[in-house]
This record gives C-alpha cells, structure tokens and sequence, in this order.
C-alpha cells in the first residue's frame, strides 16, 4: 500500500502549505468562501444526489441496515441543509485574531496573546456524508486546513462533496488543498494520517467507541477524543418524584442510541422502594429492559415489573446506546459521586434533588463535561449550549471539553514587539 | 517487573482517589497545604541534603559530567529556594473556580462554564531535584494530584522530598495519596505510567528530546510535549545593524544549551555581504562555530572569518544547544517564512526590521509559540512574560502553548441547573 500512504502524505503537507496561507486570510474573505461553498453545493445538488445514489446502491446490496442507509442517503432537501450550515457559520463571530492578553513587559516590549488557527485538521468519520460539508464549513471558518478521512460506505458521497467545497473555495480565494478528501478506503490511509506529527496539528475522530480508541491509543498526532457517553441519572432522596420520573424518560428514551442518553439510573436507597416502584414502571411500560442490583430487582419482583434482571458489573460499565438501563440503590450522594466517578466516561451526569446542599456536592465532586442539577441529560449538545455549530463532544479534559466548535480549532500565539532588547 | 508495574497502577489509583477530593477543597486550604509544605522543606532540609549526597556520591563514582551533578546538587541555599518558591505560588490568583462563560438558556436552564482541576498530572523529568517541589507545588496549587516519576540518578533526593512534601500537604488538610512519587527506577514504571488512559489526565515531560519524543510517541494518556527549540533570527534587509547583532548574540549566546537559543541566522541577501561581515566576525569572536549556505560562506571566505563550515540540509534541522549557528541567505520574508515554517520546531522566532509590513507578515505567517519583532528570541520564558511560574514551554498547538503555568492544570466542567427541564 505504499502508493496510498504516500498519497495521505502528500495530501497532508499540500494542506500543511495552504495552512500557512490560510492563517493570513481574513475574516471576510474565509466568510465569502463561506457563502460561495454554499452556493456551489446547491448548484451541483444533482451531482452529488447521483455520487450518493451509488454509495446507497452498493451499501444496500451489501446489506446495510436501513437506519445506517438513512444516514449515508442524500436528497435535495438534505443538500439545502449542508449549504444552509455552511451560511450559518458566515454569521458567527470569527474566534481568529482575538487579543486574548496583553501587557507591557518591564523592559517595554509589548506582548499580545492572539488566537490563531491550528493548521491542518484530519477528521476522520464514518458513514454520514453530511460530515463532509460540516467538517470542512468550520476548518474554513477558522483559518484551517482540513484533511477528510470518511468512511467507505460514503466514499464517491464525500469525493463529489470536497471537491465541488474545495473548487468553490479556490474560487474565491482560498489556498489550493486547503480541502482534502483522502479518496481511497484503504484501512492503512488512517494509520498513516495517525503518523504525520508535526504536519497535522489535530485529529478528531467521530463515530463509535472502536474508531475512537483505535485513534487515542495509535495516533502520535495529538487526538480529541469524542463521544462514549456512560451517563448517570442520580434521584437524591429529597427528589420530586414526578421531575425526577420525566428526567428518567427524556434522559433514556429520547434518543437512546447518542451519547448523551442515560445508561444507568442511580437512586436513593431511602426512598428506592417508593421511587422505583413507579419508575421501573414507567420504563417497563417504554419497552426498557433493566439491570437491576440486588435491592432494585427485590422492589420490581415485588411490584410485578417485567423486563427485569439482575444486574453484573459489567452492566454498570455499558454504554448500551439502546432501550436498556442499569439501576443501583446507594447509600446517598457520595457513593452515587463515587459510582460515577468510578464507571462513567465524564460525558454527562444529573442529580434529581430538592437539596442544595446535595445540589452543591454532586456538581463539585462528579468528573464530568457536563453536571445537570434537575435536567435532562438530553441537553448536552452544542446547538443547544449556544455554540451556534458542533464538531463533537469531548470527553478528554485537555484543550476542549464537552461540546465543542470554533473555539476549539483555535491556538494562540505570543507576538512580542520590542525596539531592540536583549536578556541580561 | 509485574510488581513494579502493579505498583504504578496502584498509585495512579490513590492519586484518583486523591483528585476526587482535591476538587472539593478550598482556596485557603490548597494555599495552607502550600505554605506547610516549604515550611516542611526548611525543617527537613538536613535530611534532604543527606538523601542527595548519595545521589552526587554514586553519580559521582558513576562518571557523571560535572555540569549534571551541579544540577542534581542540593544544599541548604537551594532547598531554601524550594521552599521559597511554593511561598510564591501562595501569593498567585487561585485558577480553578472561575466562571469562564454564564448564560440561561432558552428554556431557563442556567449554564455555567467553570474551571476545575485537570485530574491527575504525571509529571516524568530528568535529574534535577528541584523539579519535584515545583511541580508538586503547581499541582497542589491546582487541585490536581500529581504522579512524580524523576530521572533514577536523583532517585533519594526525590523520594525524600516527595515524602516531605506529602506529609505536610496531608497534615494541613490535603488527601492521602495527593503527591506520589514513584520510588523505582525500573524503566517499565514510565511505560506504565504512558499507559493509563482513564486514570493520569495528562503527562508532562521535562527533558532532553529523546525523553519527550518517547513519551509523545507511546503515550496513550494525552500529553503536553515541551521543550525542543530550533529558533531563528531573521534579519530583514531594513534592518538596524547594531540592533540585529545584539539580537543575534543575545540569543546565541546568553544560554546556548536552553531551548530559546537561536540555532539558525537567516539574512536577506540584499544587505547579506555587510550584515555578515560585522555578524560572523561577532559570532567568530565569541566562538561560535558557523555553518554557512554557499552565499554566506563565500562572505566569510573574502573576509577572513575563522570558523565557518559549509552547512548541509541537517544543519537546518538541527537543535545544536551549544556554541554553534547555521547561516543562510534568504531572498526576503517570505523566503525566511518558508525557511522557519519548514525547519522550525514553533517554539521562538525573530525578525529585526524597520519595515513594519515585513514585521506584520512575519508575526501573522511564522508558525510558533512566541515571535518577536526587534527583540531576543531569550524572553521565552514563564518569569519573563509574567506567568508567575513556569512548568515548562509547550511546542504544540492543543491546550497550552508557548510558557505555560498554573491555567495549563485546568479543564472546565458545564454546571447546569433546571427545574424539570426536559427536551422536547
């Protein structure tokens, strides 16, 4: 696989060149290629429509489930929505030449902290076209170069795309290969973009839990690691039943297959028997199966809840991502803390509790990206932080945590102007 | 090595342990750990010597280069700095706690963004002692458990130290298991300590090249790489003579086996023959040895100048850290851009100019932590931009860049609080 290896490489310093124009571009000028990307999107609609038409063919006949079909499949209507994407980071404050410090050194040089873009980008990702566009509408807005690695289900989808993105932005000024798709599906182009420290700045995987590790533990280019939700809903003692019974359901079964969904319910063992009774009710009734610890599965047996079953410790460990949930009784809030502490991946944790002080314990001592004190853990997602875009959802503490997006494809650079100082 | 190993888990572990309750103490409380902990030192230093002379004793016999003893050697003087330095970090404003972003969302779930304690920092350095105060101070300063693994040649000093530092943090307050030292010198320790993705947050390592480029090649817990510096100073055809040589000397000479050292002169060819004949004739003087393009070369030839060797692509690439400079003639900024952004490691670079759009280019296109205008590439340096303290100096682009301190031991947590929020 030389051919393709070396392929990546180049792909990854051509990009490597367009980053150190790219950083001199300005805030108009990254907007108009924006507006122009856009419109080339829409104007090539049909193009891109008959590409996708056969990554769906092939996939269908290899047998690609239908819910992973509708993710990989384009139509007009989504196409008017990347474009619309694209338009709406035109709108965002540009997160590029911030003047994040600034002062007066005792010798009188003048030193500014200003934000400035990474460089190069990869992102790599599986099987949603839509990616494409999105990935590569905020590397732009930020002043990087992108390197797209996207999955072979959606190989000829994401080809047409970066190059109908990458010829409407030379177009309008953008450096050549400041868009690049690597167009190949051979495994080893991820393994080689993985190995290029020092010409990626970045690489952000999105997808599930074994694209993501395999990135953390290979790549020598530093990673933001994205996504695995291990998520708790915590019912205090003093919890109002009713909100602590609606933050269950939403947490769970919204959307029970993203991360931020519950996978374990932890509850008070003072007031377990009369919480779960209506609780494991209100989840059989949803088609939830549990995994219930010892106390739990006492309480359901005795209520006659179906869909029970005993729970081991590799329950309290699963990020199910389906309509199944694990449910603890403990002895109050340090050992919820410590149950999360323990088994969660810091994504997002909510505590149900009439109690401040419990409120104040749980929000100081759980190590997670986001504590919800009396919600939904359905929230945790950049739109509706006010991000105004989403890359992912950082589970790592360094750099970014949580949703991120333009602000986490920035660095900053000390500038220091002086007339003519030396360092005694 | 199964126990050693073994060993290290467990005391990652402890130090997780630890971190859960460090994020809960106070500032008053991490300030008063501080001030026990030099207090500690000053009272122990008898002891601490006594661990050291052992050290200096077998490295001694074991053929250690005088200037690495120097560096291994304690006396009271400089545990006194020790001490004297936690004092300092006494006086800094307390990192964690602050709300970095406050809003109410749409739906009047309040949303805050405050900055918290990384976790658990490993710290991995060579043979200088007084790493471990420092580093165990930054952390406690931070809230953050520290894992201390220093190079075996000063393995009792540390281990003393380290026990110092824990007893009087766990006597004022501080969890058991805060400050760790890992007391083995088996190499399989660090290894280990690389491993731990889930328990260390971050690893840091101070020290030589080989160190750092292991520890970012192997880790699978996220690393801040500091250190290797190949700096240029660029000197631009408008360039005040006297000014420009000063620069170069400066940062040249003033330390030439720390990172901010220039390692390459670049001169545009315009004003190449007059600069160079004043510049290499200074750098001759001072025993600096050359490594000259074929330009700068023939300059040194027709002037007489001692010392200059033709330089080959290696010289370009390399980080000399001693008495020695590569010299080559560029076209203009652009070319001197080309040159950095190609050969440079973004650590310090410097132009010397009168023309404020050439100032301006360079700043915007140069790829690297610090860039100076008029002034010595030797100002990188925490105490210099007014950091308060100095952990080391990041060469990477994610999370801390350039001098980095105590905002570098942080992540931030989203507290969210509802009322029976759910999303719709």
């Amino acid at each position: 696989m030389a051919q393709s290896t070396e392929g990546v490489r180049a792909i990854a310093l051509a990009a490597k060149a367009a980053a150190t124009k790219l950083a001199t571009t300005t805030t108009d000028e990254r907007n108009g290629a924006l507006a122009a990307m856009a419109r080339a999107l829409r104007a090539r609609s049909a193009d891109i429509v008959s590409a996708n038409a056969q990554d769906m063919e092939r996939e269908r006949a290899g047998g690609m489930k239908e819910s992973l079909l509708d993710r990989l499949m384009l139509d007009e209507a989504r196409i008017e929505a990347m474009a619309a994407a694209l338009e709406d980071l035109v709108g965002l404050p540009d997160p590029i030449g911030i003047v994040q410090q600034q002062h007066t050194l005792y010798n009188g040089i003048e030193l500014k902290r200003v934000s400035v873009p990474l460089g190069v980008v990869a992102m790599v990702y599986e099987a949603r076209p839509n990616v494409t566009a999105d990935a590569a509408g905020i590397c732009i807005k930020t002043g990087n170069a992108v390197v797209l690695r996207g999955g072979s289900a959606a190989i000829h989808s994401n080809n047409v795309i970066s190059d109908v993105l990458l010829e409407a932005a030379v177009a309008s000024g953008m450096p050549e290969g400041c868009i690049a798709a690597i167009k190949t599906t051979d495994r080893s182009a991820t393994d080689e973009l993985m190995s290029l420290r020092g010409i990626v700045d970045v690489l952000i995987p999105r997808g599930g839990a074994g694209l993501i590790n395999r990135c953390v533990e290979k790549s020598k280019v530093p990673v933001i690691e994205t996504g695995t939700g291990n998520c708790h809903v915590y019912v205090e003692a003093t919890a109002d039943f009713d909100s602590a019974r609606a933050i269950l359901i939403n947490s769970k079964c919204r959307r029970p297959g993203v991360c931020n969904t519950a996978e374990t319910l932890l509850v008070d063992a003072a007031v377990a028997e009369d919480f779960l009774s209506l609780a494991m009710a209100d989840l059989a009734e949803r088609g939830v199966a549990m995994y219930a610890d010892a106390a739990a599965l006492a309480i359901a047996q005795a209520q006659g809840i179906a869909g029970v079953e005993e729970a081991t410790e590799k329950d309290w460990e699963t990020e199910y991502l389906a309509m199944e949930i694990a449910v603890r009784c403990v002895a109050g809030v340090e050992e919820a803390v410590a149950h999360i502490n323990t088994y969660g991946t810091k994504h997002s944790e909510a505590i149900v509790t009439a109690d401040e002080s419990a409120a104040a314990a749980f929000c100081a001592a759980v190590d997670a990206a986001a504590v919800y004190v009396n919600a939904s853990t359905a929230f945790t997602d950049g739109g509706q932080f006010g991000l105004g875009a989403e890359i992912g959802i950082s589970t790592q503490k360094l750099h970014a945590r949580g949703p991120f997006a333009l602000e986490a494809l920035t660095s900053y650079k000390y500038v220091l102007r002086g007339s003519g100082q030396v360092r005694s």
